[in-house]
């Protein structure tokens, strides 16, 4: 027995990344609308290279991010009518993946084509599907998002990339306790009456629903720039976890004006999107949208908004990526749970399931 | 059979690089002349690490870049007229890499020695040679390149590096169809002229040549910038690929004016002298020069080809980099030929044959 | 016999670094006292990540850099009177890493610990002890360094990271004879005078001292900057090597006016303390201050010895780091030594014999 038989290569291939390492037969947010314009996007998805592209009459497609000639990333070409054209010696591809032009040449050999991926573009999201072999072709419709098509609210947004595993992201969303010490200049407000909040963990399906209540509580920093409250607030925080995406919906009301389990509750809502999609194993996409009712300056309250949501959402980025970098740095060293952690197992449990663990 | 049969240091070593991956009884271009002025330069070249220097009476030199006391880059040193000193502790190194004197140390042990590489300075380009284990010292003389000693013309060039194996270079090179997809806004003009113009492919010996001829076709910006054409142009571009540099002689004639067959054929010419040095496995060195003969303003108009030439060789940087990042992703993946291919083949199976694969 | 049985995650693990690199049973220099304000420091030290902290009654502690509960680095917190607390969940560790108080939680379970290290603050130098398995706990105090508490000397200093192993400095510090070549335009004056001058070498217990006196010398520039010699000079050098730091007491006075082995010479007083502490297998913190005593304009003379200090340690870490890295492209090749390396190569066989090796 010789030290030759240890192929490095083969070594490689055992880790080598692909999708199967998350749920498929899902929808995951691919990007929002307002990114896709007139130059392919370029993005790794579920450890898969994607090209994002709009054609020159408005249609999005998803192909593999290598022409299969000489491997040039195709998010390198432009976007034609009928496709999208590989920058280097000018193969055309249509939706399907399929080569339709080679210049120069006549015939076009049966293998000149590259993976294609379902993609749906609905409420200013754009939607792809990852499928098992089972499920190549999606089973079912994308999520909807209404609140991106309601006059009432204006919303705005952006895409952050995460150096740390997309269910660290999870479990931030689903713990609005950490408002307290994480985002004490933001959002935060009183650290005890984050912790102390009764706090509701309710599973419907794939779908897990934490609703907590501050009642009689100081409105943060956040809500009085962009409403005028007139002291303490009543306060909720309502957040759905679906394997793709959460919902995060907050806001309040002057203390003790009116019920806060009102689905009709006035005050300031604040009604996050926040689509979580793996990048690779240990890197990720957060692409969320922050929308808002302000009752003046509707315009001049928004950007107020949003710069503090992204205040806010930097401050849960530094956390986030600074304990996914110490995971690593300790290795396979165990962790407590503590009562805050209900709604992140319910979810993590959620995924293991979807991934048939 | 336990897990520690496997030795980390083991595995390391069997991948280890070494100048054994690349083509070796041959010369190599190491530097351009004017890179090595008072100052060492450090250069991984076919994986090993040299440093070059010029000693204070103008003689070349290139000897493996470590101090045999305590591994110091001998780049860090200072050229003296008997050779090279360590900048630690004073070693002194002659050209055949012999240690002639250790300051403050009467006796020189005869194990204080560093390995030294034949090279050669020759029409402003410096020459090394690598050598197998049969042909230490080199059996032929390095390549000639009249045009750099020729007083039609004048040149300028650069040292790029390079992201990408070298092949990779070689195929860009010789394969002058990208011009219309890749080089669209400066040597490229209209991209369906490049793809059906008619390619000639000759090999003789170690040598590839690919000619192609675009008869009354629109001259690029380049052109016009330097050279006053009346309108289209009969235009040829004449690739010659050596093994370890490629000419690439290009230019054109008013339409109609003359045979561009005939070797004193008027017009603009561009010649174009390309190094292409493995540094590693992985990465590369285009060492370049451009040469042209402007009939008025010559520096100025010099000055504008080679500007120009930058921005085109800065295209396909962008292209050859993204190319090799893509195949390392994709990793092993097939890719298939296209007419363009036949020179970059035909010089692959040339390579292939000298690394006696 | 498959390659399945090579299992990449047991070949991390046998690589995996700990503090078994390093001799244990010792206190190394964690930081000097100034670091540590009213932030935490995140420090690897001996390949584990190490928080220090100093509570708001000015105690200073460490422990491990992770939260048991999410793993968030607790360098991120907020030290209090009684201890540190995780800036995600506000989870409080006091000094012996036991976690005091979990908010919102009553019941704080046993396995709710962090691990704890034994420092000690000492003449403006914070220590710290790892300890084998034998001695956890300290088994002697750590070394003194008077020079930080004497009224005659003023002093600064700062802490370098250093991409090589710590015991590259160790031997760049004990070998005095570079001074010539890698700080010619500071301290090093004449290289012949360095090389040539007579070094001894005394080793007691861990401990090794090097002498070299430079009799009739030209002061370098530090040296005149700072004090008013009349013309040449006799100078010393003084290095004593204990596992943990060096001290290297320098200076000189007027030729011929007194004995330099006399104690309480006068002249110029260069005197340098260095700590030398591994942050891992292949990289290390240097702590130093230099102390002097001008005799006159004191800050601003200080001044001048504190930048020429930086200029030239500066020097050291770029020739050092070029080594670490060269060592490494290099894998194993031997060295040979020369007569400098009498004192390194003592120092070297007493931390392999302080490791059992």
């Amino acid at each position: 027995m010789t030290t030759q038989q240890v192929n490095p290569k083969e070594l490689m291939k055992l880790s080598a990344p692909n999708r199967s390492s998350f749920p498929l037969d899902m929808w995951y947010v691919a990007a929002l609308s307002k990114e896709l314009q007139d130059k392919p996007l370029a993005r790794t998805l579920l450890n898969e290279a994607v090209v994002l592209y709009r054609t020159t009459d408005g249609r999005v497609g998803a192909l593999e991010d290598r022409c299969c000639h000489r491997a040039l990333p195709l998010s390198l070409g432009i976007p034609e009518e009928t496709g999208l054209r590989c920058g280097y010696h000018g193969l055309l591809f249509d939706k399907s993946g399929k080569c339709i032009e080679i210049p120069g040449q006549d015939k076009i050999p049966s293998k000149a084509k590259v993976d294609a991926y379902p993609v749906k573009e609905q409420d200013a999201i754009i939607w792809i599907w990852f499928g098992s072999e089972e499920h190549p072709q999606p089973n079912c419709e994308p999520p909807t998002y209404s609140v991106h098509n309601d006059d009432n609210y204006l919303y705005d947004g952006d895409i952050y990339h995460y150096e740390a595993p997309y269910q660290l992201i999870h479990d931030n969303l689903l713990d609005l306790s950490h408002l307290g010490y994480v985002h004490v200049h933001t959002i935060g407000g009183n650290a005890q009456i984050h912790m102390n909040a009764k706090m509701q963990v309710e599973q419907k399906g794939n779908c897990v629903q934490v609703t907590r209540h501050m009642l009689n509580s100081t409105p943060p920093q956040t809500y009085t720039a962009a409403y005028p409250f007139k002291g303490q607030v009543d306060r909720w925080q309502e957040i759905v976890f679906y394997p793709s995406h959460l919902e995060i919906w907050t806001g309040a009301v002057n203390v003790n004006t009116e019920s806060i389990d009102n689905p009709n509750r006035g005050g300031f809502h604040l009604k996050g999107f926040h689509g979580v999609t793996p990048e690779t194993d240990e890197t990720s996409f957060y692409l969320w949208t922050q929308a808002s009712n302000p009752t003046s300056n509707p315009e001049e309250n928004m950007k107020l908004v949003i710069e503090q949501t992204i205040l806010t959402f930097d401050e849960d980025k530094t956390v986030i990526e600074a304990q996914y970098a110490n995971m690593k740095r300790f290795g396979e060293k165990k962790m407590i749970d503590i009562h805050v952690d209900a709604g992140a197992n319910r979810a993590r449990r959620i995924i293991k399931q979807l991934k048939g663990d």
